[in-house]
């Protein structure tokens, strides 16, 4: 069976201009390659509703699961809950049981729940939580979309909540060679190799350093043993 | 006059697997908001050409200025310029200016000019070329969409060679303020000042670390003095 497909949307505005330099693609393009479920796109929006449901609809009918990071907390700048709502035509309020989390946390650090935090107890129906260890105010998937926060620490914490429930395949394995040529000598012998092999993916990386160039191959694929032998075949065509 | 709007697509497997983290699209962020670009969408999407074709015609229908990243080196999963020519209907072949380019190149550099090296010659009918100082084979423009490369030395040089064919509008200026509270307190008086300037757009940052938490609140927008009255209003609900 083939592994699910998964598309990431990440929300904010601060990517977009520059002040901040998004962490959580990376960070959820590596979880996902090690639990065998396939990245294939990533989008970034502003904070636009219009934007966000478009983005939402499209990635939802495409791909079997669909992450996203930002815009869930207590300003007005948060809409992603409400965004998700509209793209799913739910209803959406504050969940009682949302509600009791963020009651007891703040009443533990002797602060006001006022309506801003109530704001984050805000769930569409239908919704299930997910749990945030770090700073309470959950998460939720609403079918095959995952909403998340985009702070960093919290949004890897809620990432680790979600996994177990994602049925992965194969982990996809990788293998690389570093080979100090130039890409225009490597790419002819490569590209024979990746038409012997069309089970596997075989990239080609090139870097330049200090006067020191070449080029890392990657191969990657599900099965072991296929990129073992492909590895060997590479080492061949490349001695050192 | 508002403005142009652009998006950026970032071409690569290496980024969707966790194996490279993207810097191109942090790097054109921040040059498009000092020339006066709205950066609105960033889609990332694997060497697949139905997916790069369907991206390329989405974003460059919808959006002023459209930059690509990646997929334009001479090995085989270099695929972006022929993805170019599919969605613009376009001929595509190497070009004898910038097969000269590369020969005479390839020359200076006692290399051989292969077929894998003429490959990065194949331009679409129809574009100019994009100057690469760094590693001389060249980006091209097609009408609205730029094709640059993803190695990030090359991709901030291309970008440097673009940037003056394309007409900015006002910078977009920000400033931030620390406030050391919690978001939920600050996010009533802060969701009253962003109503009462719908021109300027208030985001708000929560940080947390070693104990210490608050948010950044900054506040952007084209009009200097906007910003400048904005922040005193801000600062005024927020004293230190």
């Amino acid at each position: 069976m083939p592994n699910p497909t998964a598309a990431m949307l990440v929300i904010g505005d601060e990517i977009l201009s520059g002040r901040t330099r998004d962490a959580n693609m990376h960070f959820l393009a590596q979880e996902f390659t090690k639990h065998g479920v396939d990245l294939q796109e990533v989008r970034v929006v502003s904070d636009d509703r219009p934007a966000i449901v478009s983005a939402l609809n499209a990635l939802r009918a495409a791909f079997d699961v669909v992450v996203t990071s930002g815009g869930i907390g207590p300003t007005h700048d948060d809409i992603t809950a409400d965004c998700v709502a509209e793209a799913f035509g739910a209803h959406i309020d504050v969940r009682e049981d949302a509600r009791a989390l963020l009651a007891a946390h703040y009443e533990r650090q002797g602060a006001d729940f006022n309506a801003a935090r109530q704001r984050m107890a805000r769930i569409p129906d239908g919704a299930v939580l997910i749990d945030n260890p770090v700073s309470i105010a959950p998460g939720f998937s609403m079918e095959n979309v995952h909403v998340m926060a985009g702070v960093p620490s919290v949004f890897q914490a809620m990432v680790a909540s979600l996994l177990p429930r994602i049925t992965g395949g194969a982990p996809l394995l990788s293998q690389s060679l570093r080979i100090y040529r130039g890409e225009g000598e490597i790419a002819e012998p490569l590209g024979a190799l990746a038409q012997r092999h069309p089970e596997l993916s075989f990239g080609s990386y090139p870097f330049q350093r200090d006067g020191v160039y070449g080029a890392n191959v990657v191969v990657r694929g599900h099965d072991g043993a296929q990129v073992d032998c492909a590895m060997a075949e590479l080492a061949t065509l490349f001695p050192e």
